[in-house]
């Protein structure tokens, strides 16, 4: 078994911090570690370092060796750009020529998972159910109506495998409405798509031949010459779609696509909101409701906040439900509620810089 | 008639862009002109800049040279420092000679005033009362209930002075209960105490002697001995009190006290809360409901914000009532409606320093 990890994405969603330069995988969010760091630490009991891959955009991977020394040079994927999931995921199952009937866990680089015990008894389940030859999602139990993630509804009965229930998957739903997002958390049957993935290397590979032809098709070639250097010139033209898009809800039409529901304490930190309750869950006692954060600060009676300082002092009074992101170059101060809305204003000073507005992971 | 302003005070208040090394009189809050300039343009049609003499602390007398090079450098008198009203009203009663029955203005260097023509209407009414030997207080009509001033009570019947109501003082209240406050506005005989004077030289004299001996006391013998040198051991040991408390309230008892009171949009400028509504009353249209205040600054759907930005960005989405502040020393992030505490942590910060904590202007 071995795992790739997808680095692309250019996490404007947490824009101070994340920047063009040094993107959300990169950054010590939580802890002493960087996201990508601690995905590769979560996985480690399960597969080793030499059996960790990560693919990246070539402009990170100056980043990804100086923070993850101990992975073998030959396992960082350089692509020349970001071309969204399904492109990276065609790459891996293409350059990293193991055994077809090896499992390849895919997994993004920027999640936070809680409990790491339970994360890796799912990806062990998940890729015993995927050595039967079926595309396997990791689906995340959801505790909320949440309309910004796309959901997996599971097709009863389950089986079990591994000590946990599987099922077939019944078919993707993108993102939500409200009043859906209700009605599928009532069926007990949906859970929300993480983006982490368990197959084997020869089912992907037929897969994508076989719905992402115009996506696997250039990569292939380029692979089985052994031309890397060519992606430049055939990244530009590859569509930038999602792997769930590209490959698994067609597969899920087919009955070949199965889900295994985990409930970890996963958050895939998509914005300055989801980092705060990461930060208050981690934090206990009466601390955890007022405000959380690191740096030079100091707090006077705020609630629900979150307060990212640097050296400089940041003092705060009596704020409800804030962000406040203090870096170099920028600062952010932030109702939580609106922290969605951090993407646009990002993407639009990167467009006003002249810099092309990066692809975002995910759906 | 002279005019003497009083630039001490820390404005600790408004931290973090008020300073120990550069406090609130000598700072661009509104405008291109830093406050003390705007109190000295303000009084121009009335008194001159050859009459307007300034009171502040020795280390601020090159804010106050460089801010106001029209006055002439012998009308900056400098303390060696910060004693309150009490000593500075004394030290400018002794230090400038001239004739005792000259009507001579006190006021604060760092308040904000929107009609300033009525101001100046309002200080040549309190001037020919002053004429006649009283003390005389500038009263502000109160427009709400407010706690943080003090209060001056008029007595019935009302005498026209320069074609506006003059009243004997009743008494002075000190800064009430939210009921007293409700109670005193219900009379419409109450006004705030701005900490605005007209008296003659010799009226002061004689009341700083009769209430106040131990302060005017030995700063009288200095200037009489013409060994202002001499202040730099006597002030430490002088009582750092207010002139409201030192003589207005005793002299108010014996009726030697009037109040002229006037409506023309001051303001103390005394929190962020304060400045942000002043910012707000000089915007119009729909922009003074959103966020406003100066800088590189962009915001999205923020109510009620003040945010003072420098050269780096600040990003402000879906705040409402809040203050940001962003110097290159520190952030101040605050609820409006707490921003009284301020004082409390940058006092606290300047102890941690080990600064002393400077006094504040007023009551």
């Amino acid at each position: 078994m071995y795992a790739v990890v997808l680095a692309g994405g250019s996490g404007t969603r947490l824009w101070p911090l994340s920047r063009p330069e040094c993107p959300k995988p990169f950054l010590q969010l939580l802890g002493d570690e960087t996201l990508i760091q601690r995905t590769v630490a979560r996985l480690a009991p399960l597969v080793a370092p030499e059996d960790v891959y990560v693919v990246a955009e070539r402009r990170h991977m100056g980043l990804v060796a100086e923070q993850l020394p101990a992975l073998p040079a030959a396992n960082l994927i350089a692509e020349p750009m970001g071309r969204n999931t399904a492109a990276a995921a065609a790459l891996a199952a293409e350059a990293i020529t193991r055994p077809d009937d090896e499992v390849m866990l895919v997994l993004p680089a920027d999640a936070h998972v809680a409990d790491e015990a339970g994360f890796r008894d799912a990806l062990a389940a998940a890729a015993e159910v995927a050595r039967g030859g079926s595309l396997v999602t990791l689906g995340v139990t959801p505790d909320r109506p949440e309309t910004g993630y796309g959901y997996v509804l599971a097709r009863p009965p389950a089986r079990e495998v591994a000590g946990r229930p599987t099922f077939a998957v019944e078919r993707f739903v993108e993102k939500p409405t409200a009043e859906l997002a209700a009605e599928l958390l009532a069926t007990g049957l949906a859970s929300w798509n993480a983006g982490i993935f368990a197959w084997t290397r020869g089912t992907i590979r037929d897969r994508l031949a076989r719905h992402a032809p115009k996506i696997v098709g250039p990569i292939r070639a380029i692979c089985q010459a052994g031309e890397l250097a060519d992606l430049d010139a055939a990244y530009p033209s590859i569509r930038a779609t999602s792997i769930d898009y590209a490959v698994m809800e067609p597969a899920s039409l087919e009955g070949a696509v199965a889900v295994v529901p985990m409930d970890v304490g996963w958050s895939d930190l998509g914005s300055w909101a989801a980092l705060r309750d990461v930060w208050q869950a981690s934090v206990s006692g009466e601390a955890a409701a007022g405000a959380v954060g690191r740096g030079n600060r100091r707090d006077l009676g705020s609630t629900d906040t979150l307060v990212l300082a640097g050296d400089r002092l940041v003092v705060t009074i009596g704020l409800s439900d804030t962000i406040v992101i203090d870096t170099s170059e920028a600062l952010l101060v932030c109702s939580a509620e609106r922290s969605q809305e951090v993407r646009g204003i990002a993407q639009e000073l990167m467009s006003s810089d002249r810099t092309p507005a990066p692809r975002e992971e995910g759906q």
